[in-house]
């Protein structure tokens, strides 16, 4: 029985940057070769980041991808690796691809077959999907090639089973929402077990503008039982030997191109060490994502350091612990900008919260700036009285004054606003909606508190030095037990404008992420017609506001931004 | 001889509004039988208005859409009508789709079969294509359906042409740009002459968010010939009679649906009155969709007056006229918000073209918020020098005066930046980018001083009373003759900062619109290499701002917005 060594290189590449990510394959070739293993994989457009979107209508950048990929091959020696990149034809048609790698040489191209075009996908708009199937030939080992969605989909894996595959890999760039890790292995497993045959799947990992990519790649065997996986959420390589005895030729489908090549290593191989790796709770699986979202957006745009506004409210507390659990606390300014309305206990809270992450604390008023602008206005406003123009103004000094110290430091702005309030429009525009990358978009408000309460009942391990001396439970339980307040106005409560939260989020979750009717939704949320009805309204109204948020991380199957494309000028009415 | 009458009925309809549209379908009917029209078109989607986007995912709407298709069947008598629907199929699958209206019934649905998934298109993210064509036989008259791109292709017109054809019918929503008459006019009249087959192309007119719809709609003979064509930027009807003799039926190159309906009336009818209509010159075409396109933002989203910052140069000149023209001057109101920086010069400016257009000027000095920020900042800022923070301050300080009028009063915001800027990412997140829509978003600068002057030698004509009455030429000729200048800053001009606009303009078309590589763009452009890759860079670090800005106007084969993704994390750089 041959053994086939398998390494799944968990990459984190850039989008855009062609040389680095070369350069991140050629060091996961010399950590495969230096393992003895026969394969290696790197997942889905490698070369080029995931997803490059337009720069794919660049013929330069579809150039540049090209001769990455001549320059790569010759370090494909001793192993045979399978990378992604974009393939274009004679006619200049553009493919999602899989180069395979051999003996210093490009020897196939596999072209995936099933392009998304849903979500936050659009790969209709620039590929042309594949028509034949590739099997190579290692030995005993018959590997059959797909690239992501491919594996979403019975057929593929069905026929290349069937044509005699008894390995089944996929390349992929899948990005991140809560649970998938779980729903990608009970497909893949569905599937290794219909068709008897053991599957590999490398998966992208890192952050790009919204989406996350969770790595957390996978190994199971014929019976659909995990054999290894990667860590979510980082970088890492994961090793696995395979074992092969010669299969009977099957009659294929359909035709498929056989490619010879290097058979495994015959003599024995020192084993492969012992890599225990955890699978996270739900909590911590959120956590870590947006984490790694943070981390990567600001690294990979070129900043260093983060400011954003410290209120005293649950948000932005969670905002901060994600903060300087990405960043360090060296890296990370919180803002105070109290106003007239801003309670003792907020600004406690903040100052507690600031001294327990070690976070350099910036304090300007607000009051002199409000009352300027209120003394401008009153010619014209006249003896009209206060109602959310006022509220609005305080909320957008704020913003400006973030970004009065982005512009003068160099500094990022962090949002802090979360999925509820973002969905209903109970934001300011310009104002609390301000920021260069919006943290907490995509996370509902029961989620915030849920995450916020995990961070302080879980002390960092293997985050960065900062946070790990910080003591357990930086957040204030104050600031878990009072009332949501965006206190712009006298004795304001989030709940005097929106129902209770977790009325709302329950049917946020049915009417935005699940796309349900408005009667559907009143059966499921078990809230009032009336009250769903006034979400409903709240969540079309907001959709010229959402146009101009920040990006966000995607934690949920249905994120606002290129996930969810409503139209603004929109006269559609459920009843 | 007998003679088809068919009449083309450019709606204005509006997404989501599903009653709303079908009133508007009705009334097309009445109209088409009250003139005996034998055959009534009306635009692509007309049901549901084009692009639904996302409210396509939800099952109701489109339940709702086959609803308002069963209400108006009926209406449908003594006249044949093709009407633009979402289809869907019992495995729920949904189709662009036409159906034929006869007898007061539904009698035959054709499915469109070329699905666009470029540019600002994403039919394949809903739509599955259709598989069949469909002939309407009206006595000798055989007329084969299309719908929009199925006509932008050469099959579908050769197939139904070969299958007994003798008259092409489309249905579209075509989003405009500039010269996009002329394209569509070239096009359909090579498929005519091609295939010996007349066409009669009938397109939705009006805005929709970012796209306007031109209408325009057009017939042509079979030699290629334009017989007549709608208004362009108006609603219409276009009624003309096509003579048919009973064709040799030939023998289909592929299956085809053929459906009998009644035929022509026999019987002599009251001629059609001439209806001359002008075709609008380059300038003038720009202009008027600008002007609907605003309008038409406004009213559908349901605001009736504007409030914009009217600085005394070109740009806010431009909007201030487009405004005023879609909307009537007492609609209108123009914020004069001067600071330490204006000249005297402008300030006179902008007061003499809101008297000549007669705007109420509402006059707010922003110096005593300014002082305030830069007294709060100090213990922050020290002394570090004024830079490029100090001039976004005064720039957001206007953003928030506006947004301030908006909240008190209900007036929707204009933001006045152009392309050139946008592009450069020379403006200010939520300060002169702030606005609910930015009405010259896609006119690069050159262009909006050529639209200023069209406007000041053209009094308008067909214009609301207001404009009428205006004299021709409200825009002082001494905004034509300044150097552009954002006024933030002692004695600074755009110039300091960008390449000349007719060289950076030059560089925008070629890189951005045409997507050209750096080595074309310098060679096209006739600007020095630094100064291309000066541009070049400044279009990519520009991406974030251009997320958060408002939706703009498209007139250009491409627009910042859905037509152009471009991630922001993107260490791509052209060499």
């Amino acid at each position: 029985m041959a053994i086939l060594r398998l390494a799944l290189s968990q990459l984190n590449v850039t989008v855009g940057d062609l040389e680095g990510n070369r350069r991140l394959v050629e060091a996961a070739l010399r950590q495969a070769r230096a393992a003895h293993a026969d394969l290696l994989l790197v997942p889905e457009l490698s070369l080029t980041g995931y997803p490059p979107e337009d720069l794919l209508l660049k013929p330069s950048f579809i150039e540049r991808n090209l001769r990455m990929l001549r320059v790569l091959a010759p370090s494909a020696r001793e192993v045979v690796a399978v990378v992604g990149f974009v393939d274009r034809d004679r006619q200049g048609r553009l493919y999602n691809a899989a180069a395979v790698l051999a003996n210093g040489r490009h020897v196939a191209t596999y072209r995936k077959q099933y392009l998304p075009n849903y979500g936050v996908f659009d790969e209709q708009r620039y590929f042309t999907p594949g028509s034949e199937f590739v099997l190579l030939e290692l030995g005993a080992a018959r590997v059959g090639l797909t690239i992501c969605e491919d594996l979403w989909t019975a057929p593929p894996c069905e026929l290349l089973a069937h044509a005699g595959a008894n390995l089944v890999v996929n390349i992929s760039a899948s990005p991140y929402y809560a649970g998938k890790f779980m729903v990608r292995q009970r497909l893949f497993s569905r599937q290794a077990r219909r068709n008897r045959v053991p599957i590999a799947y490398c998966n992208l990992v890192g952050g790009q503008d919204e989406l996350v990519f969770d790595g957390a790649s996978l190994v199971l065997d014929a019976r659909g039982r995990r054999l290894v996986h990667g860590c979510a959420f980082r970088e890492d390589t994961v090793f696995v030997d395979l074992p092969f005895a010669a299969s009977r030729p099957r009659r294929p489908l359909m035709p498929v191109r056989r490619v010879r090549l290097p058979p495994p290593a015959p003599g024995p191989r020192a084993p492969l060490p012992p890599a225990p790796r955890r699978i996270l709770g739900p909590d911590e699986e959120v956590y870590e994502a947006l984490r790694l979202g943070l981390r990567d957006y600001v690294r990979k745009n070129g900043f260093s350091t983060v400011v954003f506004g410290l209120s005293g409210g649950i948000d932005s507390a969670l905002t901060a612990c994600l903060a300087v659990d990405a960043l360090g606390a060296a890296h990370v300014r919180a803002m105070v900008m109290p106003s007239r309305f801003s309670s003792a206990g907020t600004r406690q809270d903040a100052q507690r919260l600031a001294k327990a992450l070690k976070m350099q604390v910036v304090a300007i008023s607000i009051e002199p700036v409000f009352q300027a602008y209120l003394n401008s206005l009153r010619p014209v406003f006249g003896r009209r009285p206060a109602d959310v123009t006022e509220q609005n103004i305080q909320a957008r000094i704020r913003g400006n004054l973030l970004m009065a110290l982005s512009n003068k430091f160099g500094w990022l702005v962090l949002n802090t606003g979360n999925k509820s309030e973002m969905a209903t429009g109970y934001t300011t525009l310009y104002g609390d909606m301000a920021g260069g990358l919006a943290v907490i978009k995509d996370v509902p408000k029961t989620l915030v508190y849920r995450l916020a309460r995990w961070r302080n009942h879980h002390p960092p391990g293997t985050w960065p030095a900062e946070a790990r001396r910080a003591k357990a439970g930086p957040i204030p339980e104050r600031i878990f037990r009072r009332a949501p307040t965006a206190e712009l106005a006298s004795r304001q409560k989030d709940q005097d404008t929106l129902p209770p939260y977790d009325a709302l989020d329950r049917i946020l979750k049915a009417s935005v992420e699940e796309d349900r009717s408005l009667q559907d939704t009143i059966a499921r949320s078990r809230a009032s017609a009336s009250t769903v009805r006034r979400v409903f309204h709240m969540v079309d109204r907001a959709e010229y506001k959402r146009r101009q948020a920040p990006p966000g991380i995607k934690i949920t199957p249905k994120a606002f931004g290129r996930d969810r494309r409503m139209p603004i000028t929109n006269r559609y009415v459920e009843r």
